[in-house]
Formats: structure tokens, sequence, C-alpha cells
């Protein structure tokens, strides 16, 4: 058979297993959808209303420039069209990212326990990967920046805010890592949390560099996971590459429609972020309550220090499954002592709560 | 910058313009959309109420697995969801195939002039495209096959129906075809069409063979082509691959909603294509009526030869356009005598009919 020997060796993992096949294994629904920072606040009513509307013109593709998106998101950023790349969620972005830019045997560097689309994407490309740790649960700049110089790594992956820590640098820092880059290696700026992150965490987005490249998405704060796009900013001679590789027909002629929508309906996103703002709280509060320690947030998750190993969250997280509420942990040491919530309405988190205290007595119990 | 030196390499060119971009630069929007083969006859009302519908559940992702669409497609089909890989469209499916299958140098061989997003996918990733012409204008079986043993290539590319002439093989061709493909040899049946062809032209769809991966989409006889859905009906373990470097959650929570209310309204798309088949024999008259020659076809496009070169025929195209309706012409001879117009309703066809007309008096005048 014609595959090459890349293909033939990568394994058929998945980088996440989707709520519904835990419900498939489970045998029933879960009550609460809690795990993968999806937000339960859904979509502005103006975005549904556009993608309902867009949904019975779609006999026609989708305008493969994306335009019309591009011009708004440009606008809304105070830079040009040609500062903007859209495409079916970062992850998608991912993959076009590696397919530019890795060759078997290239580096990429990331952290120990980071988002593992990054990694899924580099390895399918053949790329090797670097690991950093994290430094007090948070992205480590310094060693970050040392091992892309010392092992001339093509990409450096950076999130802010983070994932699964939910933690976030501020500005200055950032902006240090843009400048120290070296400038033979890509800095891959994964701000999908970015709308809910405190101002002081976002370096300005018009400092446009050629060799970063930031990634937003409309899938958590504008609440449009289950749509699919997202767009990259950056310099345009970066951005162009992109082009060159893309499915052009690939984002959805909804999801330019209600992109557009979420884009014009700021209200609603303030709303939003204000509604996962009170939610993190309350959910930190939860943590508290059961002598267990929530790590700051800037996201629409609480990732929650069960003070333990990873055997004992694990548990903790069984314990939780089972009483039909999905959350997910974070699966590499030392990260894997955590469980991370994500944010849900009051009642969602009441069940998340109550779910947490049988879980955590029993594991309690049992481990001792 | 670290691109690789093939994405450096890589033209930015783009498989399709368009029609947005067509109108953009005209300055007019056109008044019937009648060249990038989408069905005017649209989506089932149930497929557009059922993603109304989950536009209202976008906040959460689709189901990385597709579970319940695959369970339904191998339903359809007397297979197992084994069998099926779901994707963003055909063109999303190319993109995973080539980078399953291609290192640099390695070849792939279809017919000149032949659907250019497979070449796009192709050259992306650095694989050599060799081209047979077509004959008598139909791709020529015989000749792929000779090449494929001869260049040891690792992709055939054979559509049936084919897009940009609209013709097909019968069953017995395609399945000597299937049979006589080296062992080493992926064959790409795309089969984008394969619901408006003659049954007879068809396969069993259950004859599944480890190096044939046959492509269907929603895009066309479904009038779904914006929303992005299709799959990959082939042998487990070689389907099994796509798994290894596909982007998991990128078919959307409308689109698999959708899908499955498509595949639910058989009667819809009964009805849709006794529309098409009836437009197309409208459009081959207005065709023999301006004293053009309309190629027999199997598609929801009629290709009509121009007779004479590609100048003329280029001039025709531009007529056509300049009257505001959207339609495409074949880039490479010979296939560039002609022009490819898709079926639309009574009102876009007269409308064409009548550009037609007056495109074909001005370039008779002109070009002698």
């Amino acid at each position: 058979m014609p595959f090459t020997s890349l293909a033939l060796r990568l394994p058929a993992t998945v980088p996440f297993v989707g709520p519904e096949a835990i419900e498939r294994r489970l045998g029933v629904p879960f009550q609460a959808r809690l795990g993968a920072n999806e937000s339960v606040f859904g979509p502005s009513p103006r975005v549904v209303e556009a993608m309902a509307r867009a949904a019975s013109e779609s006999w026609a593709y989708g305008d493969p420039e994306h335009f019309a998106l591009r011009e708004a998101i440009a606008a809304h950023h105070g830079l040009h069209p040609d500062n903007i790349m859209v495409g079916e969620g970062i992850d998608g972005l991912f993959g076009l990212l590696a397919k530019l830019t890795l060759e078997p045997g290239d580096r990429a560097v990331t952290s120990l326990g980071a988002y593992p689309t990054f990694n899924y994407q580099v390895a399918g490309h053949g790329g090797s990967l670097d690991f950093v740790p994290y430094r007090d649960d948070r992205e480590d700049i310094d060693a970050l920046l040392d091992r892309a110089r010392e092992k001339r790594t093509k990409l450096l992956y950076f999130a802010n805010p983070d994932n699964p820590t939910g933690s976030w640098h501020e500005s200055a820092d950032v902006e240090r890592l843009m400048r120290e880059t070296p400038n033979d290696t890509l800095l891959v700026l994964d701000e999908a949390y970015s709308d809910l992150a405190p101002p002081s965490a976002l370096p300005p987005i018009g400092r446009i560099q050629p060799n970063v490249l930031r990634f937003r998405t409309f899938s958590k704060a504008y609440g449009m996971a289950g749509v699919r796009v997202a767009y990259i900013v950056g310099a345009p001679e970066t951005i162009a590459h992109f082009n060159k590789v893309r499915n052009h027909f690939g984002v959805s002629r909804m999801a330019q429609a209600g992109a557009l929508a979420a884009l014009a309906d700021q209200g609603f996103l303030s709303e939003t972020v204000a509604r996962i703002v009170r939610a993190r709280d309350r959910l930190a509060k939860i943590a508290g309550d059961a002598e267990l320690r929530p790590l700051p947030s800037a996201t629409n998750f609480v990732t929650i220090d069960c003070g333990r190993d990873g055997a004992f969250a694990r548990k903790v997280l069984d314990g939780v499954l089972a009483e039909r509420v999905f959350i997910r942990m974070p699966g590499v040491a030392p990260l894997d002592r955590m469980i991370r919530v994500t944010v849900g309405t009051d009642e969602q988190l009441e069940l998340f709560a109550a779910a947490l205290a049988k879980s955590l007595e029993k594991a309690r119990r049992e481990l001792g």
C-alpha cells in the first residue's frame, strides 16, 4: 500500500476523546458537559439567526476568500485584511502550519502537558517535539526560549492564556517572548482564550512581526465551538503562505455568516464574559469548599489542584464522570494532579459540586 | 523564516476563483450562478430545519467520531461504519490523502484538465503529477493504467462521472480499472456526481478493495455545497490511516446534523435528481439551438463544445459573464474549446440562453 513510512508509523491516537464517545461507553448521557471548554452560554441569538438563515443558502459554496469576514475581523482589530487568515478552527490552522513548516526531523518546542492537538499536528508531519516543564503551573518563557535557541526549533508554541492550567502571562513578558524568539523560529501564540483574559495580558494586536502568528477563535468566549471558525493574525508575507495549502471552501457558509454576526454583537460577548467570570468565581469557591486549590484562571475553565498525585486526581475525575458530569484532566505529571472544569450555568455547577463532594469522599476513603 | 523549501516554492494559486471574487471584480452581482456545479434546487427543507436547530446547539463541538453519521451512511450503503471516513468536503479529504501518501518526488496520475483541487493537494505535498490526455472527451482508462504502471504512481485519480466533461464510464469498465490498478497504487475514485449517474455506471458499493477509495459528497445532488461534508468508502485498514492526521472537530455540528437529515430524506433526493435531469435536457437544447454541441452528461452540469479553439470559447465565456451569468470553462486544451454550465431553474436557464445568444453573436462577429 502506498502510504508514507511516516503515515504507517504514526499511532492512531486521538488528541481528545469526545464526550459523546464517553457517553457511549458509559451507556448514559451526561447531565452536565463541563469538560471541553465550550461555552454553555451559547452563541449570540443573532449568530443563531444568521446561521439559520445561511442554512437555507447552503446550496452555494461559501466565499473561498472569506472576504467579508476578513474585512470585519480586520476592522475589529484595526488591521488590514491581509493580516488575517481564516480557517476551520485553530486545530485546522495548526494542521496547515505544520504542513508549511515541518519536514521529518524538524523540531518544535512546547510545554509538557500543553495543548495536545498542536503536538498531534507536529507529529503528523514528522516533526519532533521538545517539551519544557511548566514552572509554578505556568508556561516557562525563559526555558522555552532557551530550548528554541538550543535546538533551533522551527516552532515555539505558547498559549496565553494557557490550557490546561488557565494561567496567563502579562503583556510585557509576552512581548519579550515575541522579541526574543529567534528569527528562524515561528512563535505560535495561541490566544484562543484571549477574550477572557485581563487586557493587561495581551500584547497590542497591532504589534505585527513576521515570525509571530497569533491564533484567535470563535469557539470559546463567542460560544461557537461546534461551528469551526478561527483566524490567524500575522504579517501579510507570513499569512500568504497559508493560501498555498488550505482547503479553500472549508469554512462553511453558515460558519462565515455566524462569525460575522458574532463580531457585530460585542454586547453579547461582554455579557458572556461577565457570566463566565462569575461562574469562574463560583467554581473556585466550590473547589475551596472541598479543600482543594483552584488555580487562578483567565479562561472559561478552572483547573483545580487536587493536592496529591495523578492516581488520586484520576480517581476524583472518574468519580465525577460516574455522576454523569463531564470534566477532563491533564494527562501528564506534574499537571496530572489537577482536574479541569469548564464553567457552566449555576445549576450545572451545583451538579458538579455535588459530584465532586461524593467523588472526593470516595477517593479519600479508598486511597486513604 | 522557517517555512519548508516546498512551501516557499509553491505558487499561491487558487484551484477555483469563487464567483464572489468575480462579482467583486465586475462590480455587479451575478443574475444566475451556474458555474460552480452547486444545486440551485437546494438542500431538503428537512436539512435546513435540522441545521437551523443545530445552530442553536453550536456552543458544543460536534462529535469528532461522527458516530451517528457514519452509522447512517453505512446503513444507507449496507456497509459497516469502519468502511466510512467523514471529512470537510472531498477537497479536505484529498488534502489528508495527499498527506498520508505523498513524499516529495512521489507521483500521481490524473487526466489532463481534470479536477484541479486534486492536483493542488498533490502539489501541496510535493508530489509530481503525470497527466494523461482525455480520449474522445472522456477519461482514458487504459492510458491511465499504463501510466500508473510505468511511473509507479502512488495515486491514480479517476472521476466517474467526470468533471469538467460530464462524461461517465460503465460499471464494467470501472471495475476493470479497480481490478487492474497496481497494488502499490491507490485508486482515487471521485464519485462526487454518483447520485446523478445512471446506475449502470456505478460498481457495487460493497465491492471493497484495500487500494480503492471512493469519494462521495453531500455537495452536489444533496444540494449542500456550502455545508462541507463528504465521505470516503473504503477498506477499514485503509480508512483507518485517516484518523492519524485529520482535523477531528472539523465537521461542524450543523454539517453532521444536516447530512443525517439529508440521508433520511431520499424522497427529496429523487425529486432533485429528476429536476436536474430535466434541466440538463433543457440546457442541451439551448446549446443545440445555438448550433453548439452539448456533451452527454451524468452530472448536474452540461459541458458545451463551442466547436472552435480556446480563444473562441474564452470569448463566449466572457460574453456570458458580462451578461452577469456565472459559468466556467476548462482551462486546458483540448477541453478549453468548451464551456461548462451548471443546471438551474427555468428562469436561470433562460437568462443563460439569452446571454449565450448575445455572446455568440459577438464572438462570431469579432473572430470571424
